[in-house]
């Protein structure tokens, strides 16, 4: 849906897919979701093409509450935006499955516009949100013809988005956009009372979250279609259930999805996992609801056990709220919400203890050159599972049973033989036929055990490292000022104080940002070790019935 | 190697690929190794195509003896007389990896000539001996590009091998080659005295071979390559151990099919297993000389088990004879056994008990349906088991590999993360890729310990059951005999005694056949019992091995 906006500052394209913009120009937004902070759109000499989102200011015709957000909004935070904008005909051409409804606190038409279709577990959750908001998502047959060579692209994964981010960096986009160069800068004001804080304590293995006060988990159970307007709107309702009141509340996907957008909007320097990917058609066929509910629940026990993640309002409200007025109000606070961007670093508390920045500017690209090395690891390891599990479900499958209809035969043509064949043989040669049958339905049948929970906990993965090449990002630019301030005092431009303060901010960048590295690495750990147990376990289980299977059809042969 | 022939009957060509000759036309074959009764060859007018065997004559050109054996001798009996004939330098041309020699006893060139590659183990053993003695045979490239072709032609199976006999059958070319019409007719002159003797007794399920007075085993061991003139010449030869003497004696190739083709020459009724398929390239190649020996000792004990083939006179020398000059004195012994074909009838002792033709016409229609019913199906597992162990080679072990090496990259990643990085996770998910990368070594080995096997026996069964509409159409020409000499001794043009005689010889062949039958069912309920035990065995045992690994894999990740 393509909207207005004007240039703020003057942008030179350097690539040929960018278009240049001077301040003030009039353009059109193709989509005004931003992709990885970028635009698509047309100039007023109607060249098209991509331009930095931070440079220009979306044109509001009815609201223009976000219009300021929009540009320290962190990439893809405009995802909920649209919503606020009725579907022009040309989008609903293309909705599937639902129809369009003006409720205000419905986006399933929104969701529905999101048209990546999930048929197989290979689709990289390091594109979620993001595919599905690309400049091209409201042509759908695009997005079809298009999937295979965007796995590709994920394939290729962070080494590209790393340039892409690397782009958004000479041009400060994202570092501006956080508002963290406006907060390293101590251009955002100190409020008066902040009601919330988070703590950064120093571990045996440097800074991190303060555990949360009351820890608590969720479960996501019980997903069940629903149905409004007499059965015109369709929706699938999940029982959420925090484990610290026990009251179970009922939510869609589009209220995660609202939650989702308020989290990047907020927290600035962490990695909010990806929600499970949108699909317009099959969101209501089993197995998909299946795969949406196990991804929302990883989504969840990172939530909860996140120090600062689960301590967030918004997501007391998710989880707590019953009351549809209340839900209302609360969403609404949320969304006013001022501690987000630049102004949740103002939240954050830090020890006094020295760090030399040059130690963590070193740290964090170790932790950068790991983090790309995992994300393409966890890459490899999503497409050889995902193609493991089509060989299970064909492949295999079609041998084994090939091999049982072959022993059927045999025992078969044994049967034209009285009087002198033995009916014991030939049972005990048929059922052996009817065993590889059944292992080759055990093979298609296994990926549900083992390798679905595997690719959707690398899904979730994928996702937490899609976000990090940003957050590190955030305190480079940090280290830029440091430095930068520093030569200006020593040019005698800046005096000390400011540099200072400066320093000491960029500290906080430093602390928050290790701090969620420590988090990653031992959320990590906990989550690898379980995914190759249970993979391990469910293994040997599979293989176990197989040798029994086996061992019961050998004993009927003894018996002749 | 072609050689001239002239027609001794007058055939009609009735498909596009035969061509007709009239009596007396010269003619000139391209191999005289006749498929299924069958020559190719060019009559005087230049056509080329087939021609039936049993209605031409070859002409040699060194010694005649064997031109009236060649009217009489069934299909492909004639394999071994080409080497008779010195090769032509053409024949030379492409023989592989060994020289021509003149040696008599030398069959090396022509056992080159056979340029069948086999390397895997799709090659249906149903056209074992046939498929290497094609009329194509002396052109290697074609058979290397036909050779998927003929693959297909197999998989056809026994429907197409039928209609082949079916035709030979309406011109009683093997009921007239065989000389079982003769013998029927009573032309076939009673010997003085008949030193051998076979008798056939009445058993609980009808006519059976008399047990052999001393059964034997034989076992067969230690292929070793030798060579001879200054290793100019290179062969394979075997030590052949028989369980009653204990001596072993050496044995080549050769000799298997020097004997192979005395027992097709002797043994009218009776069916003659196939020997392994020749081949001359890779003849050296470790696989094939493990499968060509582990086929000739299941060849070898069916020779062993059997009543009367393993009495044979012919085979005690191949089984004893150490001495060189005893055996070239043997071997022109059983060259000229006159008991052969026709005459090894009059050998055969069957009870006086009354077995009515007509019950004895439907058993044979019974065993004709099954056994054309398990040549299929032999041939569907045949082609089933071929094409799993190629998935064990290559698609099965290739996704188990993948799945190993995306485990140990990702174990990379987690090594590039130090403090945080716990060496035992590390090296648990790293320890887990080897672990798959294993199993994929393991599924690539398997064929050998269960395939393969299944595979041999598999393929002895296609030759025994190709060898039985040829057997069958003996005992339906006899029946057409006694048919025939009741309506002449109705019509008085024949006296009842011989007649009777006709009826009488005529219960021998049926008597032969019922026992050759009982035979096949005995062996077959025994065999398939053994293989399919010994196949499950292999892969519970597998399985097996595959569950302990993965059991002491995830051992690693318990001290976590």
């Amino acid at each position: 849906m393509s909207v207005k906006a004007k240039a703020i500052y003057t942008f030179q394209s350097e690539n040929k897919e960018e278009i240049s913009i001077q301040e003030n120009e009039e353009l059109v937004i193709f989509d005004e979701n931003s992709v990885d902070g970028w635009f698509q759109g047309e100039n007023s000499r109607g060249e098209r093409g991509l331009f930095p989102a931070s440079y220009v200011e979306v044109i509001r015709t009815r609201s223009n509450s976000n219009v300021t957000d929009c540009s320290i909004s962190p990439a893809g935070s405009l995802g909920n935006d649209s919503s606020y904008f009725p579907s022009t005909p040309n989008t609903t051409l293309h909705m599937q499955q639902s129809y369009y409804d003006d409720d205000d606190d419905d986006w399933d038409d929104w969701d529905d516009r999101s048209t990546v279709v999930d048929d197989d577990h290979s689709r990289s959750p390091g594109a979620n949100g993001h595919s599905n908001q690309s400049p091209l998502s409201n042509n759908p047959n695009i997005h079809y013809r298009a999937k295979p060579h965007m796995e590709r692209q994920d394939s290729i994964s962070s080494s590209r988005k790393g340039s892409m981010v690397g782009r958004n960096l000479n041009r400060f986009s994202s570092f501006v956009r956080s508002g963290v160069e406006a907060f390293v800068l101590g251009d955002v004001p100190m409020m008066a009372k902040i009601a919330e804080s988070y703590t950064i304590d120093m571990g045996p293995q440097g800074p991190r979250w303060k555990e949360s006060p009351q820890p608590f988990s969720c479960s996501i159970e019980d997903p069940t279609k629903q149905t409004k307007f007499k059965g015109i709107k369709t929706y699938i309702s999940y029982r959420v259930t925090p484990s610290h009141t026990g009251r179970p509340v009922y939510r869609r996907y589009k209220h995660f999805d609202w939650l989702y957008n308020r989290l990047l909007h907020k927290f600035t320097v962490i990695s909010v996992p990806h929600l499970p990917e949108k699909q317009a058609t099959g969101r209501f066929e089993e197995d998909f609801i299946e795969k949406r509910k196990r991804r929302l629940i990883l989504w969840m026990n990172h939530m909860t056990s996140h120090p600062v993640l689960s301590q967030y309002e918004g997501f007391e409200h998710f989880l707590m709220c019953a009351d549809d007025k209340q839900w209302k109000l609360g969403k609404r606070r949320a969304e006013k919400d001022e501690m987000v961007g630049a102004h949740f670093m103002l939240t954050l508390q830090i020890p006094n203890e020295h760090q030399d920045l040059q130690d963590v500017e070193e740290r964090v690209d170790t932790f950068k050159a790991f983090a790309k090395k995992m994300d393409d690891s966890v890459m490899q390891l999503t497409h050889v599972a995902s193609e493991l599990v089509r060989k299970h479900l064909g492949g295999f499958r079609k041998e084994f049973q090939r091999l049982g209809n072959a022993f059927q035969s045999i025992s078969q043509a044994f049967m034209l033989d009285p009087p002198h064949c033995s009916d014991t043989l030939n049972n005990a040669i048929s059922h052996t036929g009817r065993t590889y049958e059944n292992i080759g339905e055990m093979f298609a049948e296994q990926p549900k055990y083992d390798l679905f929970h595997m690719l959707d906990k690398l899904s979730l993965y994928q996702g937490l490292l899609a976000n990090f090449p940003d957050i590190i990002h955030l305190q480079k630019g940090a280290f830029a000022k440091v430095k930068e301030s520093q030569r200006m005092t020593d040019e005698g431009k800046m005096d000390q104080d400011e540099a200072d303060g400066i320093r000491k901010r960029c500290r906080t960048v430093g602390f928050a940002l290790q701090a969620e590295m420590s988090y990653f690495h031992q959320q990590r750990e906990v989550d690898f070790k379980d995914t190759m147990q249970a993979y391990l376990k469910e293994q040997i289980a599979f293989y176990q019935r197989v040798v029994q299977q086996l061992e019961r059809t050998l004993r009927m042969y003894d018996c002749l």
